[in-house]
């Protein structure tokens, strides 16, 4: 049970709804998922966590495919299950088949297993993997 | 200081010299790094994490950068220094520019924050990200 | 389900009923929390873990709502879900308003965030955070 | 050494100028620390958080030296030395003491105990303990 | 509910049922848990995964019930509730009384405790604990 | 550097130099290592971590060199690194060989590996591994 009650669109207040209207349009959907329903006990964190996150995720560099991956790996690895959910889907909504997924978590698992071994024995940074400038 | 002192090639036995062969034939270098130098003091575990590593970042469903950029990303999260420089290395070998490390390090970020609201709030997941089957 | 079965306080040996009825004396209750019917399968570190917390959360240099709200915190960032339940209640019950849990968990998100940017780029630490002595 | 070279203020285009204008402004002080002027290689990166920081640690329902104490707790949890060296000092400069230091980490201590025995016994959530709404 | 459908043994391609006969064989029991059974979408990552597991925790210079029980500290430590219920079992089925697990997990806590107090303090290496070599 | 100066034996209180004789006492040792010279500043902290840890660790149903082990375990997989070194220097005091720190470590990346791996795919937990009771 989470720790506020979430706040439905028909219940919430303008300076809610306005953020609710953002996230459906950007996202093209018409429903609202509870992270955004429980954050909006705190409109400002709201608004805020929103517009980083719109900014963030956004096709730059990197694509968006790309970057909803890089989202479930660090959330595997923190174990925050809520996020491991919303964006396993969103990451399958972009593309992400089975294979992919797969290599993914493997990945994820062994990046894991090689950051205790290389922590474990206190292994030093080759002088090659600096940069120069 | 590392744990146990890294073994080099010229002083390691023909098991840990096969191995070394290996990595530097699979990635076209002419050097080896500290992290299998010091795992080279348990040559099961060296030989059995460099065939992990060699299977699971060879190209597959996801191409050698992105997966270069998701060992970052756990890296980072983890904070494991010694694998944040290496990958980084690899990743930029593998062509990685600053705007993307810039980028990569931003969803990371912020999925460690968002990470955190959802699990502080206990949020529950929503009936439309579960998956079908 | 827990790894062993929480011991009532009816079913207890004396030494674990002596710390329940400290925990319920210090606390103004009447009831034991799972947490500490768990730990009563072992009794030395039930005791030793109830005086540890007893010293530790009392008032002090920091009030006592200070200390609770920095072990939710802490229990959000390693996502321990008893332990943010169990210190959510306790510091909405030592005074923690909706708003205040809305600032915390926002300072705890953007903690989490900053962490990775300044692990993730490697940071160099300013000589003038440095303590002088 | 960080993965990308900090950029200081006579190198900086105005776009970063202006950030680190406002934040010499908001703190009154006269340098920016190392965290910014790497952050400086991805402007937009720059931007959001510093706003973000600036939003989230401004007096409001906690004081500031309560927010640095927190941040300083998450910190520690997760062995961020850039962010503990600065945010350690940043409380001190906004009145924390040796002995309210000593508290701080004491609780966080405990708190880091206390959730891997909830964990490690998968200790089941009290039904008082949820909200009721 | 997990992201992929666990794939029964009726339902396994040859390659997937060689690894499960392994596994059943290797392990002396007749059935297959959930996590090979999700694993099995990924047959690559499940024949190298199940290999390095058999290898790792087979007898050697530690028993298996030491390794077994240092799995269990691990998980606690990363809440990683699965692996936590199925490594118990484990250890409790290589031999670990009640008693053992109540000093294992004190031990997982209070080194989680002390790793926050030395990360928190930034407390330096002393020069008798690096190893001569 | 660490946030607050160690204190030596000859600058200390009365009431830290009774801890410091006890540990040297209880060690067979002539020194006292940096972590309590750092946690003196907090003296209540000092005495209370000190006795907790000399209660852990003492020989019980599982023997101190094992405790140890698990000690590593743990620094290992929270990136501890003072807790690493000074862990790894008792563990080989207490007659940990190279071929058992290379056994523990590959437990230790393996269950970070797996951890990982159960928690991305979010596999349910089996009904036979929970208890009965």
């Amino acid at each position: 049970m989470p720790s506020v009650k979430p706040i439905e669109y028909a219940d919430a207040p303008p300076k809610v709804r306005a953020v609710y209207d953002d996230i459906m349009a950007t996202r093209k959907i018409d429903w609202i998922n509870n992270f955004w329903k429980v954050l909006a006990h705190d409109p400002a964190t709201l608004k805020r966590t929103w517009e980083s996150v719109k900014e963030v995720m956004a096709p730059g560099a990197l694509d968006p495919l790309v970057k909803e991956m890089i989202y479930v790996a660090v959330s595997a690895t923190n174990n925050c299950e809520y996020c491991i959910a919303s964006h396993t889907a969103s990451a399958r909504k972009a593309g992400m088949s089975d294979a992919m997924l797969g290599e993914l978590l493997a990945v994820v698992g062994m990046a894991n297993e090689t950051n205790r071994l290389a922590n474990g024995y206190r292994v030093e940074i080759d002088e090659r993997f600096e940069p120069k400038f």
